[in-house]
């Protein structure tokens, strides 16, 4: 089947990068698996302005990706955290940075490392098959239309 | 460590985000993925302007993810193809997928079906430990700064 040939579809990728296909709030979400929670610590770490920061914020609350928790009353201050929809995008995260880790971490090496701790040991993230649990690769993948398609 | 107390690091991640952190790109590069080649095809799926689709290649050829093959001359006419280091993203593009599948693909399920050649099997990326080949979760993983660290 010839993809070059097929109507977009309104997929849910579209939707999906509608949400975090934004530099700042993949930035942010990076930052939200590293723990931060406040907003201050959002801009300081990512040295943007207030309202890119807020605009990003409200949006991944309106989606259900970060909940807001308050911590302190009058005036009132929210803690930002990731809700189950939020913690679903890990794989998201970790791929990035393994990609950045890989292509643009240099001589000097990846800024930070991670270790599982079921294992005990440093790792990267290793994209793998629901069905046989071996490693993915782009080239051993065919792709066919499935269910939800909308293209013609 | 309070990675709110951090510095912010002028890390790989920000990097790679200067490259894919965005909407578009993140849109062609999963149609490169599907097998999409050509200008006019991303452009026709997309449904965006072509200064978009001129912009986001170019930055992409220029950063090596994708390269120009010539397949036609006079006027000259180009494939874009992804370079190993383009390959290298198909765990980003599969996590994004999955995140959209998962999130926002409603009752009529995914868009499109992933074959693994390997095993036959239709599939979904799952993120694994590299020491151990556990799937992993992000409440299971501790981090700490690594030999690039530059904050402070």
């Amino acid at each position: 089947m010839k993809w070059d040939d097929l109507a977009k579809e309104p997929c849910s990728v579209a939707r999906s990068l509608a949400v975090i296909g934004d530099r700042w709030t993949l930035m942010i979400l990076r930052d939200c698996f590293l723990g931060v929670r406040r907003f201050e610590a959002f801009q300081a770490r990512l040295g943007i302005s207030r309202t890119i920061v807020a605009d990003r914020l409200k949006l991944l609350v309106e989606e259900g990706v970060l909940r807001k928790v308050p911590y302190q009353d009058g005036p009132a201050r929210y803690d930002y955290r990731l809700t189950d929809k939020g913690f679903d995008l890990y794989p998201v995260v970790m791929a990035i940075v393994r990609w950045g880790d890989r292509h643009y971490a240099g001589e000097a090496g990846p800024p930070i490392l991670h270790r599982h701790r079921a294992c005990g040991h440093d790792f990267h993230p290793v994209t793998t098959c629901s069905a046989c649990g071996e490693p993915v690769d782009a080239r051993d993948v065919e792709t066919r239309p499935g269910p939800g398609f909308k293209g013609s």
